[in-house]
Formats: structure tokens, C-alpha cells, sequence
């Protein structure tokens, strides 16, 4: 293919994308919720989930292991679902790491068209199920787009490679501000915080892109999500906002030399506040706008 | 003077502001200070204020009037700069506005070289004093730089001509967050919110940085202080960080359209994070890094 054909067929592809309505049927996705998703009224993030996941055909399982109680969390979810009418909703019930290599379960998993990671502490998710077989299978179904993918709260945080496994709020963005950890790695190139605004979580935040300059920091609000095309288009969706923080073109952080407690100095970050309808573009670190078609 | 000869001479004065150091003593600047400085141990702030008053030559006027108990908040001020050892201080008593035309005010103010306004609430201070002739010939020594001028938390609110008034922290951006009102104007191209990262104000700020895309949004972190010199210079002092909002290429911003309390879409900002010693030129836009001169 040439150069200027390929160009076209992106072109043409960008155009076609952009022409879907939202949201989209039977099309997998990653789906970042930043927590406190509305489950009781229109649902409208659980419903793209579960429309992403195959709708009546959707057979989900649901990971409720960053949770204290998962068996409560776990059955939360399964009723809404289940009140969506999937035809398969399962929850899984994982206490120990060895069971993230039973061949039934990784039998299981292969049958599932939907996953949903519920919210509480992602340090508890990953020490059970991360390098586990059953979890590298999973995110291999779902770069392979076999299936969909939703985390809340803990369940976002965990989908980037670098993750922020807790923090305060803080005074000023410094480095002893944020605990990092290591995460899923769905997307790789992205560090999420969740319930962002409303947690005072800019500081933070700022301190983890600081540490890691060539990853994207995204902050999501509660109510909001960040859905993810295999393509690596950011669509956002919901309530509130997902806020972009793109160091590419940083200069002059202080981070590797100040001491852990000391403000740092980030100058030219890239600030993009998304909204519902709004799109992003990972590779090409560009927005598109609800309104107007692109915006330049 | 030719283009040219210009240009150079901009340079000239440019290398010469940076080979100062900092504080530099007797030249007069703007000093908004984010709330909570240090009063009682180190005081830097409050003696860069001193000193850029004059020092021991300094005749100080401070203007309590933000404070709901403007007789305790002005002795507070007073102990300290007597304590420094100030030639004069003394503390404006304004119950009225007529008080604002009194010509012995206005002669006692003429043999000022600072004033401080104190914090408290902006409105207060706006409705006792913007637009006496008091005020305006305050404005007017500042800008000819006869009188340094610091203002704390309120008092840092009202520097700028469009000013915070009121406002929530919120779960996202939004035109409802933030009550806007007018300041004092003493630098137009400025909307300043103070107590930034500790009470979680982004989302204010970049909701009345919508408001007006023609400003910058400053955000000014407690016990740190963005001192401006004449020349649209601001250098930072103190603990925490300047929070710097530029939306000069913003794109797409949702924000003449949208529901009072609709999440707004804000592309493409730059956002600098500045710490102690950075300085950042409002004409240019531009940072200057604390650490190895000119960052590009």
C-alpha cells in the first residue's frame, strides 16, 4: 500500500468512525469509570457496558476482588445485569491466587463476551489476580477484542501499565504524594486517577505523570467514563469529566532532582477538560470535538 | 528606536532582570499571596513585602477591610511589620465609603511605599472601597511604582480586573461553580484564585478561565506568593506552587453554549505547575526555569 493510499484510508476510516453514532452495538471496548457510577437510575455507563458486551447476548463475569466484600459487591452488579436481561451474568469469587490458574475458570473466561472490575482498593486486586494466568488471558481476549472491558473506581486504576495504588490530595504536586504501583497494563500508555475532581486529585495526579513523562495522566470524574476503542480513539461518557494531562511536550520538571516533599515545577503540560460526546486520540494526542466535528 | 535596536534592548533587560537576585530589595512589585502565609516563624513572604516596601524605611498602610473583625487582622499585620521594624505602619480604619474621598486618607496614602490588604471576604473589600478616589489612586502609585502592593487570599483576589467572587469546589468544570465579579484591576490580564490545590479550586478556575479566554487563570497555592515585578515578570515565592491556566490556544470550548451546570469541554490549555524561583513573563506567556536559565 503507498504511502498517500494508506493516508486516504485513514482519512476515510477517521471519517467513518467519527459518522457512528454513540453508543456503538457489539463493538468491544475498554470502559474506565471513575467510581460512583449511577446504578439505579438510567445507567446509562452499566447500559453501554452491557450493550458493548452483546447486549442480550452478553455473557459477563463479574471481578469484584478489589472489593472488601466482594460477595455483596459481586451480587450488586450481577442483578443489574442480570436485570438487563444478559444471558449469562457470573461472579467471580477468587480468594486465593492459585485459583487464577484452574482450567475451569480459564474455560470459563473464554466464554465471556463482557468483564467488569468493581471498585475498592486495586492493590488487593492486583496482590490476587495480577500475573495470574487467568488475568493474562484476560487482557489477551481483550486486545484480541473477544471481549469488553469495564473497571470502576480500583477497576480503573488498574488498566494502565504504571498505576497509582494511593496518595493524598496534598497542598502542591510533589513527589511523596503519590504511592505508584504497577498495573494490568490494558493500556499501557495511560496513568488514570478516578473521582478526580471531586477528590482533589490534580496533585496527585500531576505527581505520577511527573515520575512517568512519557505515559498520558487521565483524570476521571465520578459518573464519567472514559471508553476506549481498540483503535485507541477516547470517547468520553457520562456525568461529568475526564481530564486530559499530556506532558509530550513538558519542559523542565524538577522531579528528578527536588526532594520528595518539595513542590514540583512541570512547565508546558497540555490541559484538555472532556466532556460527554468529546474524543481523543491516544496516538495522535489530539482531541475531537462534540460540537463542530474536528477541531483543529 | 528601531525595531531592531528594541528587540536588543528587550534583551538587555531581560538577561538584567535574570542576573537579579531574588528578593531583589526598594523595587516595587505585586505580590498575591495564596492565603495561610507563614506569620510567626520564617516570614518570607511578609519580609519580601517589607522589603520591597523599603525595609526599615518602609511606611506601610494595612487595609483589614476583607475581615469581618478588621481591628484584630490589622494588629496582627501591625505587630509583625513593627516587629521587622518599619518606619511607620499603620492600619486603615474604612467603615464607609464616603471615608474613601477623605483628603487626609488620600495625602497619608501618597506617603505609602506598601500597603497590605489583608484576607477575608473579596466582596467586603469591593463594596468599601472599589471605585473611591482612595482605591483609584492606590491602583494608580502601584502602576507609577510608588507602592508595593501585597494582597493575601481575599485581598490577593481582587488584583485582577475580572474577579472570583464565590464559588464551590465541584465535581467537574462548570458555568454554576464560580460567581464572578469585578476586582480591583491592578493587572487587567489576571483572574487569581488563592488556597488553590489545598481547597481543590481547578475546577473554579477553569470555569470563569471559560468565562473570559482572553485572561489567565492563576492559581496561587497557601504561604506562596506570585510577586509581579513592573514589567510583567511574576517570579514565585514561598511553599507551594502557581498554578498557571493559559488558555491563549484554547480550542473548542463548549462554554457560551452550554447549561449553567453542564460539564463544560476545554481543549487544549496550557497548564505550568511553578515553584519557588520560577518566574513566568504575562506579556510572553512564556517560563523562565528556576534551574538552568531559559527553558525554550
Amino acid at each position: 500500500m503507498t504511502a498517500h493510499s494508506e493516508a486516504s484510508n485513514m482519512q476515510q476510516l477517521e471519517s467513518q468512525f467519527l459518522a457512528e453514532s454513540l453508543p456503538q452495538r457489539l463493538k468491544t471496548a475498554v470502559m474506565a469509570i471513575g467510581g460512583a457510577e449511577d446504578r439505579v437510575r438510567v445507567r446509562h455507563i452499566l447500559h453501554t457496558f452491557f450493550e458493548r458486551a452483546g447486549s442480550t447476548n452478553a455473557r459477563i463475569m463479574i471481578i469484584p476482588a478489589a472489593s472488601r466484600d466482594p460477595e455483596s459487591m459481586g451480587r450488586i452488579y450481577q442483578d443489574i445485569f442480570e436485570d438487563m436481561e444478559a444471558a449469562a451474568v457470573n461472579v467471580l469469587n477468587v480468594r486465593e491466587r492459585e485459583q487464577g490458574e484452574d482450567p475451569l475458570l480459564l474455560q470459563h473466561l473464554e466464554d465471556c463476551t463482557g468483564v467488569f472490575i468493581s471498585g475498592g482498593d486495586q492493590l488487593r486486586l492486583c496482590a490476587l489476580l495480577a500475573g495470574t494466568t487467568f488475568m493474562e488471558n484476560l487482557c489477551s481476549l481483550v486486545r484480541q477484542k473477544q471481549i469488553t472491558l469495564a473497571g470502576t473506581s480500583a477497576g480503573a486504576a488498574v488498566i494502565g501499565h504504571h498505576m497509582i495504588a494511593g496518595g493524598g490530595s496534598g497542598e502542591f504536586p510533589n513527589r511523596s504524594l503519590v504511592e505508584m504501583s504497577t498495573g494490568l497494563g490494558i493500556i499501557p500508555e495511560i496513568i488514570v486517577d478516578q473521582h478526580f475532581h471531586k477528590r482533589n486529585r490534580l496533585c496527585r495526579l500531576l505527581s505520577a505523570v511527573a515520575a512517568y513523562p512519557e505515559r498520558l495522566g487521565v483524570g476521571i470524574d465520578e459518573d464519567t467514563c472514559a471508553l476506549f476503542e481498540g483503535d485507541g480513539l477516547l470517547q468520553v461518557i457520562g456525568k461529568g469529566t475526564v481530564t486530559i494531562i499530556d506532558p509530550g511536550k513538558m519542559v523542565s520538571s524538577t522531579q528528578p532532582d527536588v526532594e520528595a516533599s518539595e513542590p514540583l515545577s512541570l512547565h508546558n503540560l497540555r490541559l484538555h477538560i472532556l466532556s460527554h460526546g468529546d474524543r481523543y486520540s491516544l496516538p495522535k494526542r489530539k482531541v475531537y470535538s462534540q460540537r463542530v466535528g474536528l477541531s483543529p
